[in-house]
């Protein structure tokens, strides 16, 4: 993993305050801070360009209702090429939390997500735009 | 689960463009249409208004460097009473993508986002803002 | 303008909490309510389709710097066509805030924004996504 | 408006893709890309934390209807301490464009937008999130 080391001229009263936040947020350091930034911008980039990304599909689900859970496993089984593994927790009696692990074309893992949210029973559904590091160094 | 009927007035174009984003988003019923966008903007409420809420948080790192695996587990167990479960993919040789199952607070669960995707080592971090589903009816 | 009338059939729960909401933001009606989210989810969707829309770009800079005026008047004539007029604050001896009220195809009008955004003495580009409002009945 | 030189050490390839980025967005070096994603994130706080702020409302409205363009300008004026000037487009015969400039904490800001939101006759409500550019250098 080589490092590149280059160097930056900015306003100081706008250093001063990125420094206040760094240490506000308790990042190590500002080459620290300023790749987080690059590398949030980069993945926001590849989920609008349809790039291989990798993330997190959330439903809330009543388990109880309209046969969602058998409906929902034979959605997923359709798309089983975009999904690595799912975690399902017990939220209460009635409610469920599905968190699919999801990787693919942005564009596909957006179908999926509303397809799986125009189910029947489903409540809500929500996504976590993550990446899959390859390109993050 | 007893249900309400009520009735709407709306411009009939309005109603028109609508149907026919529900015939191409494949909702099964204006009902099921209008009730997630009712739940969407609770929801959004509930985590604005530092309600409980649950979702997932996703994580994207390198586990070979920065000691990131130790320090990640110590920070994830300081929050032990937001965590509910982890789940934990091998993106490949290097990459992981971890997907931490959380319940509590909104401000809470923000807190503990910004303290993981500040640990060096941790390429990228995202929410997917969920609920608890008790108030979603 | 016809008015559309029809039912809807939802969780009592639910419908208790979205009036709430409703109180909350002291919004008239049910009617109103539900057709405030169903326009935000089709102007959502237009800015999405590269529909025609329309909006606000809002920009902060110092009008002392890098000659930013001149360049920011020359970018602005060369997208005359999505540029509708153009409202100028002077927010201190400084800082300038010009919101510049657009209308377009929705990649266009974000290809303006990118524009404006890399310009040499701009500090900010904000947008307010909005509509021609003529599919919003 | 003195300058701060430091220096960034952060992986090659990340910085590659970066470059790659800024060469498609026309950013002129390294370090105006740098200070855009510095300046987004502490505007994006300053909203976050109720700080002063600045930026634009957008409404869409049909001007025939529900008396709106009385009640809006009575709202508006109640709001007076907020508001800068308003810039009006006819989008056509019925629709109208308003574009609001805004200056005030946050929290009030997002107060206005859905009292604004909520009067009859309003389609569509969006806000551009700028700063007052003070405390980005």
């Amino acid at each position: 993993m080589p490092l590149t080391r280059f160097s930056v001229s900015l306003d100081s009263r706008l250093v001063r305050r990125f420094d206040a936040r760094i240490a506000e947020e308790k990042l190590p350091t500002r080459s620290k801070a300023i790749g987080d930034l690059m590398r949030a911008a980069l993945v926001k980039s590849e989920w609008a360009a349809d790039g291989e990304v990798a993330g997190a599909i959330v439903l809330v689900y009543d388990h109880h209702r309209h046969d969602v859970v058998r409906r929902l496993t034979q959605a997923q089984h359709d798309a089983h090429h975009l999904i690595i593994s799912t975690q399902h927790v017990h939220l209460d009696h009635d409610n469920c939390l599905e968190i699919i692990a999801v990787r693919g074309r942005s564009r596909e893992i957006e179908g999926l997500l509303r397809r799986l949210k125009a189910l029947k029973g489903i409540k809500h559904a929500a996504l976590a735009a993550g990446s899959t590091g390859r390109k993050l160094a």
